[in-house]
């Protein structure tokens, strides 16, 4: 995997490619700046915050995901940044365009932000690198590359946890489904390993379990009601439907019967497990009903919190870049 | 139909779902607030009204219309609002998700107000009752579900009539179209009875006209010269091209010649007729460019009002909401 | 053509349609406006200007291209304009509605400024004049009209020029590429003209020479070696990838044979010539990748440039209609 710096020679995060490798002190500044964030939007605010006045952020998807590009757009207009949106499929790229032209005449553009967001893992690393080398100063900001990394949706998945359990240092976290390719849990798991959570396991498919997670520590197991035995905190992945009829993926119905969040087996965990998703849900499948309209399920929470991590993280990305 | 509360217990409008059953003093109140918003957009213009600064309007298009999406966001961003667009087909939905898991998440992202277009009547109260229950506080705007309403088309239907009629006390207003199939029929049906209109007819082939009519008191013609004779307002409805080879409906040719507005039937009228149409017209289908580009159209007209009595809605929503 | 005004009686620019016709002292106006705006953009910025605040511009466009799009976009909001894009494939054109119903609607939601462009030579010319009769008041901004006119790329092809070479007078400047179907070429030529550029040039397969460009004193090539010959400046057109297969052009791989800028032809031209591109650039087909990425070529400071021209143009429309 290609490698980028995310922390300038001050201590500064200056990008946000992946969670592995951000100090704890910083996973914790942005979960605590996040808090100051959550009441915007609410009925009462009448005025943004002023942190990205006069700044223009750049919404870059290579790959569509109308939702997570949202959440982006909103976070920084909350910021009173200016925002461009641009969908790639649309646009150069099928003029035959190379990923970097692409990107130097995005860089041209003087934008402060890009928010990057592309089918290969590696491209946010390969942009930012390229960026560090000829137009320092624009922050790159992760927002989903290939299998690699998803670093926002793990950071509100902490703040989620903490939200809800205050303390890490106990905590026993499952992860649940298409482990090998998803790259929340990759970014997942490194944010749960940084905030000292003891206890991280992984429940998959044999197919679908990645070797090399077990060097974080990370249990693995094929049973899911072993795997879910006592847990504070259950991730459920969504089983992404372009996957469905992989040859290492059984059929959604068998997904269902052995991989499924039910009621049956939410009672294997703790009594106060929360439940997280990071949507869309696909209901009957990798989760029911009956769990997902749960007390247990924070799954709502998370979107709102989502924003307000996503707030915290461009405030702190722009202060280092000044 | 579903039927939702858009007033609260202090008699405050708290959604816009349709224009049945809101009281005549809201109704004058939204057309007297208009006049203040209407030279916005000109050229002395230097400054937006403050009035959703710091809101955000939530743009949510499950049936894609660019430009009655586009009039919302100028009226929002008139006021100072932040405006998120989504066009639905292309996001979650598309997805598999289910309509209330879509709006649970938008919901989530805390928006102070919903713009819903949806193909299905009665998609809008639906998603009002849901956030009365869940999240009272943001404001359902309707812009059209199925065949059912479309109250913004028929307020500024009703400031276009008495910006050139003024006194609605003694009017003859006659809808010409697909009746049956019209949010924009029922929607003006309604609010032209709440304001005291003495005389609604309805024009369209019988097989377009909906026996229920007849219990507001509007009566409906097959004839449309005798529908015509003597009306002071004609309100063209469009011919929607994806209904054109229905069996309930004539080919585009015979419509012009049953109920196309043309030159020779305009003398029916009123000698001052006003003629409007919601827009985008089919020139020679149900309606004659004689017509159209006559004094007598004032259907520009209707799109800067539009503007400016969705501005005057969204203010009368936001109060309510404080 | 159809012809339009874009000069008022007090001399001041309107409309920017083309820049034929243009005087010098305008087109040197905007290019020292436009020195004003390279700043914003950059980290630094902590406000953006408010010259359009309270403004609001339609990026109309009936052909679409994103790149171009947004760079007006970030114009406009770097002017503190509100912007609203159309993309009117997706729209009411599609509704079967004609040109003119479709402009008027537009004019009837009271912007003040429409940047177009169309695929059609003389749409936007047309809109203006139409806007001249109904609605003077508004400016029209042509970002391209067919093969007819680019202005705003030859005005920062302009500003690119005089930044690298200061002086105009003494120039010998080439023009590559498909010359007869090209806006870029023609807006190009009237824009070095007026500044007085003493040796214009233009290189083409005979079939692509347009007649008529040695009225305005410009040489026409077939040979590109002899057409390079000392040149100061080589602005090298994009191969419309769609115009590929057309008789009246060779294969892309004869192209570059023939007509390709490469390494070894660059040296025909002056030692410190600089290449000009609008992009997306084709390597391999217009131009190489040893020239592309030489410190010959400015392509990158074009698009940098692009987005503060822009602007210029934008403020000095808007002066002209206060």
């Amino acid at each position: 995997m290609i490698k980028t710096k995310q922390i300038n020679k001050s201590g500064e995060l200056i990008h946000l490619i992946s969670t592995e490798g951000i100090p704890k002190s910083i996973v914790l500044e942005i979960l605590d700046r996040t808090s100051n964030f959550l009441n915007f939007g609410e009925k009462i605010t009448i005025q943004n915050s002023p942190v990205l006045k006069g700044k223009t952020v750049f919404n870059i998807f290579f790959e569509s995901s109308t939702r997570t590009s949202t959440t982006f757009e909103i976070a920084a207009k909350r910021l009173s940044a200016d925002v461009i949106n641009f969908n790639v499929p649309n646009s150069s790229a099928a003029k035959g365009e190379s990923l970097l032209d692409t990107v130097d005449n995005l860089i041209s553009m003087q934008a402060n932000m890009f928010v990057i967001r592309h089918s290969q893992s590696g491209a946010s690393a390969l942009i930012a690198n390229h960026i560090n080398l000829v137009a320092p100063g624009i922050n790159i900001l992760n927002a989903g590359d290939g299998s690699h990394a998803h670093p926002t949706q793990a950071l509100l998945d902490m703040y989620t946890i903490r939200h809800f359990k205050q303390d890490f240092s106990y905590l026993s976290v499952a992860i649940i489904g298409d482990i090998v390719n998803s790259r929340v849990a990759r970014s997942d798991i490194h944010a749960l390993s940084t905030l000292g959570v003891p206890d991280i396991r992984v429940i998959a498919p044999k197919t679908l379990l990645p070797p090399e997670v077990s060097k974080f520590g990370v249990k693995s197991f094929v049973n899911i009601e072993e795997g879910l035995s006592g847990v504070d905190v259950a991730i459920v992945l969504r089983l992404q439907r372009e996957r469905m009829n992989s040859p290492s993926l059984p059929s959604s119905e068998e997904y269902n019967k052995l991989y499924g969040l039910t009621k049956e087996r939410l009672v294997k965990c703790s009594p106060d497990v929360i439940v997280l998703h990071p949507g869309p849900m696909n209901r009957g499948i990798e989760i029911d009903s009956l769990v997902a309209d749960s007390s247990h399920a924070v799954i709502l929470k998370q979107v709102t919190f989502g924003i307000a991590v996503r707030m915290a993280v461009m405030e702190i990305l722009n202060r280092a870049s000044l």
